[in-house]
């Protein structure tokens, strides 16, 4: 079947792309625990990138924007456990001098090596052991399970997975549950594909999906300066490029796009303390950012995230939401369904059993399906129940 | 002193205003516990108000703005355990007859009789519980602090207070502490002074404070149909009515401030599993609007509520929310300070001892200073921790 998700697959699933990773004592010591992290495309490609919106962002990212401004690049090494993040022009030596380390150990010029940095902020990165580290890293077409292990911080589980459309595969792994141990939540992506991807169609798709897939995503609404999701394409698989024009460029914006909505929903599921991964489908929107931004408010509710921890058909709560939004609507024209049973229409409660749709509440998927009759758009979104123990990881937890 | 907080005072603590409260059986059963309540002033009166911003709004609310609208008023009633929300027609129809109830006991015409409502949503008023409670409700001059507890929901304890000015005396009373039994956060404050004030300067008045205390607070960031605050002056301890232009007028505005900042605070360290009142103060912001906004993101994030509650000095999630607010910052120019130690400046941390910041978080007052170093407007605003209990109080209830 066409894209189908391959949940072993990796960043080393599409041809002609290597990795792998060790560990270097950033992360605290564990049994098969990697912190240090290297992935490189074996022939030159283009790259499409996204950067965290935080106005506040760390030197990875000040240094990653300005090497893909200047030029072509083809690797990235990864740290967990220290972000690099408001540690000021120290911080930025300290990561360009990584590269240059990444890309002895690659034989690249360190202008095509980025860096990504997740954990602690205000902390600087131990350079003798990311000079160890990195020197001891072998890379291989086999060490996409390990790099995916390794970008890990308050995960529970690596999220990982593949894709194929036509002869060619696309593959990624992703980190971030909520907060970084013991600072804020950091997303990082990696994707790879061997289709041969032209530049700017490539920016274009990653930044249309991400809008509907990673962007969509909110574990407690606090972004990092750190968030990062990087594209690789080497057109190792040979074939045309691929341009927005190609006849198979609405195939491969499909394939970007069911891998970065199966590893968004995986970190909702991974979501810190999380029980049960919330899915928001908003309908009848006035426009596109209202639906998006309804979502965002609705993923961040303390009170309806308590409310589904509980298994409660609490459609106060969402109405609520729905009213201090902002967004285009009359209550009258809205309707509110909670795991298939419609609750609320009409300006009042329907005549639903609780107990039902309690039940169907104990289920570890809640669907929210919210039709606000003001217009024709609509988006679909995801987040994580509020558990005691999202307070317990994130209040015990000492700097 | 002038303007002291007087902590036994209440709504009857100014003269000429009269109150009282019944079980009538909406709440739960409990030794003491009442929930129907009459507060009415025995003379004519000026009121101001100011309602929920929420799009979606009580049938309470829309009552009150239209007999607010159309005259006079000088009395309100008050019922707690259903909010009478989301309740179309027959809500309106159940609130308007309730206010003729209340005319009736208190021989006053049902248009001089607001009324409102707290607890569940989707719920109609059971009008017999009405009729038989309002009927039994006894008012005197010292039923204010019965008419405090009677406006309780979710609040472990009244919230009631009074200054004097002058010669007059302010007093009130608030319930409000995130979610009410089980719905919905609604805030709901009155306030009486036995001074002359002008309406429109009461109203001026009333905006202006409450936008610097009621507004300024947030448990959990959800706010209600029902939000109202109502401020009566009946002038009956005398003198010359006080306008926006009067001597008095300073001073007036001042002990309303003092009394709402008290208020507000008061629900605050009350906040569902709060365990420390968190006092953010900015300075340094663009604009009173920037000001204001980004307090709004810190009293409302989960991961700097979470790391207060476990008295962690966690700048990086302060310095992080800064980043994501949008308000105009250079973070060269940033400063924070916790429980007044410095602790993030010049883009780096201070090298401050985290273990004595700690052992300052054990207390039950945590402040933050904030500089942002962008401008010269400053707001104060107020939130609390938050802690495992909060998650069960919200999510163990059920409908």
């Amino acid at each position: 079947m066409a894209h189908e998700i391959d949940r072993t697959g990796s960043v080393t699933s599409a041809q002609g792309f290597v990795a792998g990773a060790v560990y270097a004592g950033m992360k605290t010591y564990g049994e098969g625990k990697l912190d240090v992290a290297l992935l490189a495309s074996e022939r030159s490609c283009t790259v499409a990138a996204t950067f965290t919106q935080n106005l506040l962002h760390s030197a990875s990212v000040d240094i990653d924007r300005a090497k893909l401004a200047a030029g072509p690049v083809r690797a990235v090494v990864v740290n967990a456990g220290i972000a690099n993040s408001s540690t000021g022009a120290r911080g930025i030596a300290d990561g360009e001098r990584v590269t240059e380390l990444a890309g002895a150990r690659l034989g690249l010029p360190a202008s095509e090596v980025l860096i990504c940095s997740t954990g602690v902020i205000g902390h600087f990165l131990p350079m003798e052991k990311m000079e160890a580290g990195v020197a001891a890293v072998a890379v291989s077409p086999k060490g996409g399970l390990d790099f995916a292990r390794a970008i890990m911080t308050t995960d529970t589980r690596p999220k990982h997975a593949a894709v194929r459309f036509g002869p060619y595969t696309l593959g990624g792994c992703t980190k971030g549950s909520g907060m970084i141990h013991p600072n804020m939540a950091t997303m990082l992506a990696f994707l790879t594909t061997d289709a041969p991807v032209e530049g700017a169609f490539l920016q274009s798709a990653l930044s249309d999906v991400v809008g509907r897939s990673f962007n969509m995503l909110s574990i407690d609404g606090d972004t990092s300066p750190s968030d990062t999701v990087l594209l690789f394409a080497n057109g190792a698989a040979g074939g045309e490029l691929i341009t927005a024009q190609s006849p198979q460029a609405p195939e491969f914006t499909t394939a970007l796009e069911v891998l970065c909505t199966f590893l968004a929903k995986e970190m909702a599921r991974d979501g810190e303390g999380a029980t049960k991964l919330i899915e928001f489908r908003i309908s009848g929107a006035a426009d596109l950012s209202q639906a998006r931004s309804l979502i965002r408010l609705l993923t961040t509710s303390y009170l309806l995230k308590s409310a589904i921890h509980g298994a409660d058909p609490n459609w106060g709560r969402i109405v609520a939401v729905i009213g201090r939004s902002g967004v285009a609507v009359s209550e009258r024209a809205v309707s509110v369904a909670i795991c298939g049973t419609r609750v609320f229409e009409h300006e009042q409660p329907t005549a639903f059993e609780p107990a039902e749709v309690a039940a169907a509440m104990q289920g570890d998927t809640i669907v929210i399906d919210i039709e606000l009759g003001a217009g024709l758009a609509s988006a679909i979104g995801w987040g994580c129940d509020l558990s005691a123990e999202y307070v317990s990881i994130n209040a015990d937890y000492h700097t």
